[in-house]
């Protein structure tokens, strides 16, 4: 394995760090390293992840939740993890959102005088309410921040639609930033423009790419206020939209007949390898098992469901024997209401349990780049500093660790008081697929996919070893 | 813009440095970190990167050194930079190797008893002869390793076709210590087998895929042994040759037509922005501008090649004016002869110039992760320990710097001294496209390409600002 020796911070680290670490601490850490290069020899030849999303996203696409599809994913995820020989595999029931997109959407432009009646196309956003059979015209207003409808007022909105257009920043690094500064014009554009009388929203799509392809993703009604329909244009179309916006009054046809209706059954699947010293600490690794409706769910998020089943897979070819439980959790819902995570919780509160620590996978099957690591700073520095001490035994695998989100699943364990990860692979792509008709096995390279089951992995077995102080 | 706190290095640096920093250091820093963030802020909005390599890799691809697309992209890559208002531009003349496929290779099994008659494909190596027009068939004898041959001898090899059938490793987590350790047999095999009186090889194509793509590249002959055909084949048929070698005598049928022709007249396309306190000091960046005569070409190199151009681009755009002289050098015939590289150098060291540094981007497009830095101990420690300190500069955006190979192409101006870089993106994707006819542009990310000038153009920027001790 080629080291990559960090020049600088060789120079800087090595005087301070030789007189400080005590033999037997060197020891563990050549233990630690000769196991982990273990994991990840392990994991580039012998993993199943790769196979596993092949026929996630394959045979068993658009899981979203209450799907037909969602529960065959359920059934198939759960009959993989049964041939792991894991100590317990089982169904978690939850009850969960069922909204369904019906018929393909229409935007169609009808009546830009320079250019004609153009149909544009556009993806209902997730629990959006339909327009109608018949579908609605109105005119459009262009809006470039929630903020911006107040300005306006229902003078200027009552009776349009409003069309969000303020792009992804594209000089953020980590493409995660770029979309938090954007997403807020879908999650609560139509509940914050239906205040003011607005008809509908259009929302340009929440991507870095400039392309054809309308991303959808879920909007939040809030009460009191109706409920208008909701569709993403892609960008290309949206900076058609701006053009003719500028120069005209711009009317917009638009059709959509989606629909909610009652919750659904459906379940998180399970399974775990019970701790052998302290089994009642819990360390999970989870990805969610639902989809968006309109491609594979490959990156988003087969790759974090096939990421946890891995994990365990790995753990158990290396005969490993965890001092705690090792458990895997495929969450059902996160995308259109987070039930799965939510119902996960708080049974897992009822029981009594203390998850020792969390990590989700849910950015995608890229090259590992770290974890972020939520919560306060006196949980991960004070309670977990051997774990933390012992990162940098990652780092020749281009790993780091840096503070953030963990992950929406996770995160109401967040009570529980333990550490809660996000795995992060490298985030440059994940959004020309994310949400989209094209977040498909293809995009997906092997290596990289298996180089997250190594990295996570890897984090697990410093977690199982080290615990808290 | 997202700083990711390293916390173990955080906590342990910060105690460290803070003492030791002069006040005028810490401004000094502050000054340089807001001009790297203005680069990427740059490079990230006002790139022209993945427009140019749009062009090169579709309508100037397949550029083999002495074809007629290579001599298309000598004048487009020399406009482009002409509309830089840099302070020169140039094509500095050089005889490159002139190679021609010739019509598509046959590779056909002829007598496996199992399966029958089995077309297989394959594409001939770099510079290997053809078979004459009437094709050869001979036996199969299956190696994994050069020595093996001298196991074997006269006696099992005379008359036969070697083939090289050792896989890269997988388990390597940089994907090019995994080639350099398979691609012995690809470069060598051809020479190596003709001394035990082999009439041809096959080389299993160096790739981490599994698939049926061949991966061309060069093959080296040596002086005093037979010139034999040299012919690749993808790994899904390296495995089924495997299978059928293990249990009867295989044969093979090769025709390839493939000719070597007089070394003809090509350029290097050179442009750069004169120095203005040092000009006698020049800080290179470069890439090769041929590719294989397969497909674009898009990764290997073109992606150098824009990288480069962009470099001065984004310097001219923010309006730098540089103390050293920054040169752009789109090398001429890297893949099957280095003649541009080994030209640029000899000019180079009979004009008496001086390389202070040199980057070469030829591993792709893809998401930066660093740099490799070449050369001896005492120069980078020693002569650019102010570089080497401020590197940590680079680390918010995912750069590391570490020992390793810089370039071919820059490798020849070694003995001047100066310090060689080699751009690392992430290798995990490369070869599935390296040398083959995927490497197009459909598989290069723009964010992930404008990245790579960002990366670049830093380094420059520190290169030029602090220099030597």
């Amino acid at each position: 394995m080629p080291r990559h020796l960090l020049l600088p911070l060789f120079f800087l680290l090595t005087p301070l760090l030789l007189p400080t670490l005590a033999a037997q601490d060197t020891q563990a850490e050549d233990e630690d390293a000769f196991y982990i290069r273990k994991i990840y020899d392990k994991a580039l030849t012998e993993g199943r992840c790769y196979d596993w999303l092949r026929s996630l996203s394959t045979d068993y696409g658009r899981r979203l939740a209450g799907s037909p599809q969602a529960a065959a994913a359920v059934e198939y995820t759960k009959q993989m993890l049964d041939t792991l020989g894991l100590d317990s595999v089982w169904l978690q029931p939850c009850m969960v959102t069922h909204w369904e997109r019906g018929e393909p959407e229409q935007v169609i432009i009808v009546n830009s005088n320079s250019r004609g009646t153009i149909d544009i196309g556009g993806l209902a956003l997730g629990n959006s309410v339909g327009t109608g059979t018949e579908g609605m015209t109105a005119e459009v207003v262009e809006v470039f921040s929630l903020d911006e409808l107040e300005e306006l007022g229902r003078e200027k909105l009552a009776g349009k639609i409003v069309f969000f257009n303020r792009p992804m920043d594209p000089k953020q690094i980590r493409t995660f930033t770029a979309y938090g500064g954007a997403v807020d014009q879908r999650v609560y554009g139509a509940a914050r423009a239906a205040r003011f009388g607005a008809v509908a929203v259009l929302v340009r799509s929440v991507t870095t790419s400039l392309d054809d392809v309308p991303h959808t993703g879920v909007t939040v009604y809030e009460d009191g206020t109706p409920k208008i329909p909701a569709i993403a244009v892609s960008t290309q179309d949206a900076d058609l939209l701006h053009q003719l916006a500028r120069q005209e009054t711009v009317r917009v046809f638009l059709r959509a007949t989606c629909q909610s209706f009652p919750d659904k059954l459906s379940y998180n699947v399970i399974g775990e390898i019970r701790g052998q010293s302290k089994p009642e600490e819990i360390i999970l690794v989870g990805g969610h098992l639902d989809s968006w409706d309109v491609a594979g769910g490959a990156h988003d998020d087969g790759a974090g469901c096939a990421h946890a089943m891995d994990v365990l897979q790995i753990m158990k070819r290396l005969d490993y024997r965890p001092q705690r439980t090792l458990r895997c959790v495929l969450f059902m819902n996160e995308e259109n209401g987070l039930k799965g995570g939510l119902e996960y919780a708080k049974v897992s509160n009822e029981q009594g349990e203390f998850h020792l620590a969390a990590i989700e996978s849910d950015a995608g099957g890229f090259t590992p780049r770290g974890f972020t690591c939520d919560g306060e700073q006196s949980i991960f520095v004070d309670k977990f500093k051997t774990v933390i001490d012992r990162f940098h035994l990652l780092e020749p695998y281009g790993l780091s660790l840096s503070k953030g989100g963990s992950g929406a699943d996770i995160s109401p364990l967040k009570s529980q008081q333990g550490l809660l990860f996000g795995f992060r692979p490298d985030s440059q792509r994940y959004f020309d697929y994310h949400h989209t008709r094209n977040d498909n096995f293809d995009t997906v390279n092997k290596r990289e996919l298996e180089m997250g089951v190594a990295a996570i992995t890897s984090l697990v077995y410093l977690l199982d070893k080290y615990g808290t102080n």
